[in-house]
C-alpha cells in the first residue's frame, strides 16, 4: 500500500478516508454501514474510555449494563422519543433459523416469530427507565447516577467510518433526581466533563452551548452540547448532555416519595459520547503526512528506530535502545522499540509518521559513538540532536509541549474561524469562502432556522453558554434578536 | 426486602437466585432471557475484565471490535459451525418501523426488508475470519493475536441470571498462526491464563482438560477447558480455548505466503470467558448469609460502620474513620465509610454481609476511648478487637489471608468431591448421594458417553491434562480404557 496521502486541500473527505484506512484505525466490514475497529484504532478508543470512565467515577457515577434488545412498545411510551428513534432501526422478528427444505441452505424458521418485535437499542432511555421504576421508591434512592458502555445501532443511510456508522460504540449516562434544579445541574456538569475531556486529552477546543428546539434530543427539554471545528471549516457535535425533565418518568411511571412524604415524578438526564470522537480526533490535528495524535491519547508515545548496516551495529544500538525504553517506561511513557529487521528505517519512519506517533528516536552508529540520538516531533516535523543522557528529560518535556501545541494550534484555527456577520449576504459569503462558525443574530424561531438551513445547509450548532445579551436584528428575517448564535455546516 | 436467605441445604437453586437479587448483582429485564447487570454486579465484572485484559495484553494480544450483526450466509461457510450456532439466534429481518395506518401504533415497515437476514453474533469466528482474509498475506502478518470484549446473543430457552442468559457479555480471542504447533500452543496457553485467573483472582480451583468430541466447540478440532465445582456438587465450565485447525481459514479462504514462498492456509484458535464467571464466583464461595467475595475482586474490600448515639460521638468516630479510610486507600485498599445516618448499624451489618464485603470495621464510643476497633471477617464470620494503630497492617494481612482461605476451602471441597469409581452401580450411587466429579474409565466412544448421559444426566466434563495412563475397563461398556475421565452433572 502506498503511504502517500491525498492532500487536505485537494479532497478533504478522501484525505480523511485514507488516513483512517492507512493508519489502521478502522475499515468497512462485509455488513452494510458497520465498521471493524482495528487494533490501533481501538487502542486509541480504549485510552479515551479509560479517561472518561475515570472522570465519570470521580463525579459519582457507577457503571451498569442493560439489554441490547428493546421491545417495540417501549418506544411508543414517550411521544417525541418514538419519532426520533424508533424509525431507522434494526428489527429482530425471529429467534430461529433452520435448514431449508429445498436445499437452499439455512432459512428463517417462520414458526419462531416473536410475538412482539425487538429493536436493537438506538439509545437506552426506554429500557433503563423501565428498570428505574423498580429501583426508585424514596428520595433516599436518589440521585441515581448510572453510566453504560455499550454498542448501539441506528440504520443510517449514508455512513462514514467513525463519523456516522450503523453500529457504534458509546457511553450513555442516565441519571434520576429528586428535583428539577439538581437534574439541570447534572446535565450541565456532564457537559463540563465532556468539554474538559475534549480539551485536556483530545487537545480539541470546544464551544459549550445549548441546542435550539429543532436540534434537541428526541424527548429532551434542553440539550447541552460541545461543538468542535474541523480543519475544513465544518463543525462536529462532539458530545451532548440532555435535561429530560419528567418525560421518561411519566412515560414509565417512575415516582418517588419525597422528603415531605409526597409522591412525585423523578427528574432525568442522559448524556453520551461515542466513537465519533475518533473521527473528530483525526480531523482536528492530522496533516497531509498522516495522523497526528495528542500524546495523552497516543497508544505509542515514542518509537525507537535503529539505523544500522552490520549485525554488530544492530546489537550495540539494540542494547542502547532497550536501556532507553526501560528508562522511559519507568516514567510511565509508552515506548515501542521497532527492532524488526524485515523493514528498512525509511519504511518505518513513514509508517510511524502515518500513525501519528508523537516522538521518534532514531539511533545510528555515529549517534552511538557521539552519545547522541535524533529526536523527531510529529506535530512540527522538526528534528533535533539530543545527548542520550538528556533524552528522558527532554522527552518528558516534549510530550507536554506537543499536547499544548496541538491544543493551541487547534484553538487558534477555531478562533480565526468564528466570524461575526450582520447580513444574510455576508452570512452566505463567509459560509462559502471561509467556513467555520458564523456568529449571527437569529430571531429565535424554528421557521427562520429551517429556511436558513434549506438555503445554505448551515444549521445552528448552538447558543453559546457565554453569549452576551446584545440588541440586534435577525440576519435572515430582520426581526428582533437578543443574542448571537453560532451557525455552521456540520458533520 | 427481607435480608434472610433460603438455606443452601433447603434449595440451592433458590438460594442462588436470592443472592443474585438481594446482593444487587443482576435482575431480569422486561425482555425475555435478558438481564440487567446492576452497578454492584457490574463493578465485580469490571474487576474481572481489568485483570483478564491485563493478562491478555501481557501475553501479546491486542483488542479490536467487529460488527454485532453477521450475514446469515457467513454461518453456512463452516459446516459444523452452522449446526452449532446458527439455529437458536436473534434474526434481524427489517431496518425500519413506521406509524401503522390503522392507528395501531408503530409497526414494521414491510418495504424495509433486508435482502439477506442478519444474525446477532452468537460468537464471531465467521465475521472475524472474513476480515482476516484482508489482513493476512504473508508470514510476516502472523501471528495475529486479537481479542474482543463484546455482547453476544444465543436464544436460550431456559435462562438463569449469569449462568445462562440470551444476551451475555464476554471476551473472545481469535488468533491466526503460521503453523499447527504454534496454534495448539496458543490454545493451551490461553487455557493456562484462564486457570491462573480463576485460581489467583476468583479463588476458584479448576481442572484443566480437553473436551470429548461431542462436547467440543462447533468447528474446533480440540477444545481445552477449565472446569470448576460448585457447592451443590455440580460442575461448571468456566472457560474454553479452541484449536480450530484450518477450518475457518478454509471456509473464508485465508492463505498466507510462508517463509519458503508457499501459499498455505492459516491455523486458528479462539477462546472465551463470559459473565457466566459471575455465577461461578457466587456459587463457589457464598454461604447462607449471602455473598462471599474474594478480596481481589471485591469492589469494596473494607467497610467502616460507625456505632453512636450522640452527634458528638458521630463526629468523633467520623474523624477517626476518615483517617483510617485515608490510610487504607494509600495502600490501594478500597474502603467505604458508610456514614449514613438514615440506617442503623444492624441494618448495615446485614447489608454488607449480604454483599460479601471481606472485612468490616465497627467503631463505637468505647472503641474510641480505648483506641480499638472491631474487625469482622466475612469468610469465617469471626470478630477480633484490634488496636487502631495496628489496623492497616492487620487489614493488609487479612486480605491476603482471606483470599488464600477461600481458595483453600474451595480446593478442599473440590478434592473431597473427586471420587474414583469402578462400576456403573458405584457411578450412579456417587452421582446421586455425593455428587462432584466422578473419575471413571470410559471406552472413548460417543455412544457410551451418550448412553451414560441419557441414563444419569452426567456428562464428561473433561479428559484431565494430567490424567495418568492406566489400564482399565470402561465403567459402562466394559471395553478397554487407557485413562480415567471426569464425569459430573453440570451447569
Amino acid at each position: 500500500m502506498s503511504k502517500k496521502l491525498t492532500k487536505r486541500s485537494d479532497d478533504y473527505s478522501k484525505w480523511y478516508n485514507e488516513i483512517v484506512a492507512k493508519a489502521d484505525l478502522a475499515e468497512n466490514s462485509g455488513v452494510r454501514g458497520m465498521m471493524v475497529i482495528k487494533p490501533y484504532g481501538y487502542a486509541i478508543w480504549e485510552k479515551m474510555q479509560a479517561e472518561l470512565d475515570k472522570m465519570f467515577k470521580e463525579t459519582g457515577h457507577e457503571n451498569a449494563y442493560f439489554p441490547l434488545l428493546i421491545p417495540k412498545s417501549y418506544f411508543s411510551k414517550e411521544a417525541s422519543h418514538v419519532d426520533g428513534f424508533a424509525k431507522e432501526c434494526a428489527v429482530v422478528t425471529h429467534y430461529r433459523l433452520k435448514n431449508g427444505e429445498e436445499g437452499e441452505g439455512i432459512v428463517v424458521d417462520e414458526n419462531a416469530k416473536l410475538e412482539e418485535e425487538l429493536i436493537i437499542r438506538p439509545t437506552s432511555e426506554t429500557i433503563i427507565w423501565d428498570s428505574y421504576r423498580k429501583w426508585i421508591q424514596s428520595y433516599r434512592d436518589l440521585p441515581l447516577l448510572i453510566n453504560q458502555w455499550a454498542n448501539v445501532m441506528r440504520w443510517e443511510m449514508r455512513t462514514r467510518l467513525f463519523l456516522r456508522t450503523a453500529e457504534f460504540l458509546w457511553q450513555e449516562g442516565h441519571t434520576a433526581h429528586a428535583t428539577k434544579a439538581e437534574a439541570i445541574e447534572e446535565a450541565q456538569k456532564m457537559q463540563g466533563v465532556y468539554a474538559e475531556f475534549a480539551e485536556k486529552f483530545m487537545a480539541m477546543p470546544v464551544i459549550k452551548g445549548t441546542k435550539t428546539e429543532s436540534e434537541r434530543f428526541a424527548g429532551a427539554l434542553d440539550t447541552y452540547t460541545i461543538e468542535a471545528l474541523m480543519q475544513d471549516g465544518k463543525a462536529l457535535q462532539a458530545g451532548t448532555s440532555h435535561f429530560l425533565g419528567q418525560n421518561f418518568a411519566k412515560a414509565f411511571d417512575v415516582k418517588f416519595t419525597s422528603n415531605e412524604g409526597k409522591l412525585e415524578y423523578v427528574w432525568a438526564t442522559s448524556w453520551g459520547v461515542s466513537t465519533r470522537l475518533m473521527g473528530a480526533l483525526v480531523m482536528t490535528h492530522s496533516d497531509d503526512n498522516g495522523l497526528v495524535l495528542p500524546p495523552k491519547l497516543a497508544p505509542i508515545q515514542v518509537v525507537i528506530v535503529p539505523i544500522y548496516k552490520t549485525d554488530e551495529q544492530y546489537e550495540a544500538i539494540s542494547e542502547k535502545a532497550n536501556q532507553i525504553t526501560k528508562e522511559l517506561r519507568k516514567l510511565g511513557i509508552s515506548v515501542k522499540f521497532d527492532n524488526r529487521r524485515t523493514h528498512k528505517p525509511g519504511w518505518k519512519f513513514a509508517e510511524y509518521e502515518l500513525k501519528g506517533v508523537p516522538l521518534r528516536i532514531a539511533i545510528g552508529p555515529r549517534d552511538l559513538e557521539n552519545g547522541n540520538a535524533e529526536l523527531a516531533r510529529r506535530d512540527t516535523l522538526t528534528k533535533e540532536i539530543v545527548k542520550q543522557e538528556e533524552l528522558t528529560e527532554r522527552i518528558s518535556g516534549l510530550l507536554v509541549e506537543i499536547q499544548e501545541n496541538l491544543y493551541k494550534k487547534a484553538y487558534d484555527f477555531r478562533e480565526d474561524h468564528i466570524t461575526e456577520v450582520n447580513s444574510f449576504e455576508e452570512f452566505k459569503e463567509v459560509l462559502d469562502k471561509k467556513g467555520g462558525f458564523i456568529s449571527a443574530h437569529w430571531d429565535g424561531t424554528t421557521e427562520t432556522e429551517e429556511k436558513i438551513k434549506d438555503l445554505t445547509k448551515a444549521t445552528i450548532r448552538c447558543i453559546p453558554l457565554d453569549a452576551k445579551e446584545e440588541e440586534g436584528i435577525c440576519v435572515f428575517s430582520g426581526n428582533k434578536s437578543s443574542k448571537r448564535v453560532l451557525f455552521s455546516k456540520a458533520y
